[in-house]
């Protein structure tokens, strides 16, 4: 039923947990599925000269393929700047992830908490 | 957010796994859940001359707290007949978890898989 890479990410998700609080250089994203109540929190830490990710983390109790889209997510996002890391779509995850349509809900909660981490960390600027 | 019990359960979900194929005193349920689209299977060993459940398995690659749903229930239904198992409501474990509202539908999962694999093994008998 599921691609062997959900299953490599849900079995070692990548960069999973949180940053200390209190930095400036960070962005936090908190969003919900309404689908299914899953909750996922992404942050990302970004270098002020360049505007790059240097460094990401995620937390979720959603379901192995929330844990995939996320882990992968992490993963992608890493070096971007700002804008091309908002840019990125849930179907490119869930097509990478070969993920069922039932569970595009779950890959949709990844690019809503980036985008929700990126929004914060240009408030918090 | 989350209950300890079922921080516990996720961290460590009791039960996980299968029984091998071709046993006849095995049921085997695999059910769904329409809000979110995640799937559990459960599985019962039956001691044919008392009809008492002697052994549960379950997998499933869906939420935190669905995992900790069906791990309480293999607990709970261990040493129990069949009816004594096909009686327990998902309502009894979401209380035993303090589940949120919107993840009732992650309990009612373990409540139909158990139910179902009750079935199964009354089929193949
Ligand atoms: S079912 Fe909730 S995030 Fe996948």
């Amino acid at each position: 039923f599921y691609h062997e890479k959900v299953i490599d990410h849900y079995e070692r998700p990548r960069n999973v947990g949180s940053f200390p609080k209190g930095s400036t250089d960070i962005g936090t994203g908190l969003v919900g599925a309404p689908a299914c109540g899953d909750v996922m929190k992404l942050q990302i830490k970004v270098d002020d000269a360049t505007g790059k990710i240097t460094d990401v983390k995620f937390k979720t109790f959603g379901c192995g393929s929330a844990i995939a889209s996320s882990s992968f997510m992490t993963e992608r996002v890493r070096g971007m700047t700002l804008d091309q890391a908002g840019q990125i779509k849930n179907t490119e995850i869930a097509k990478e992830l070969s993920l069922p349509p039932v569970k595009l809900h779950c890959s949709m909660l990844a690019e809503d908490a980036i985008k929700s981490a990126i929004k914060d960390y240009k408030t918090r600027r």
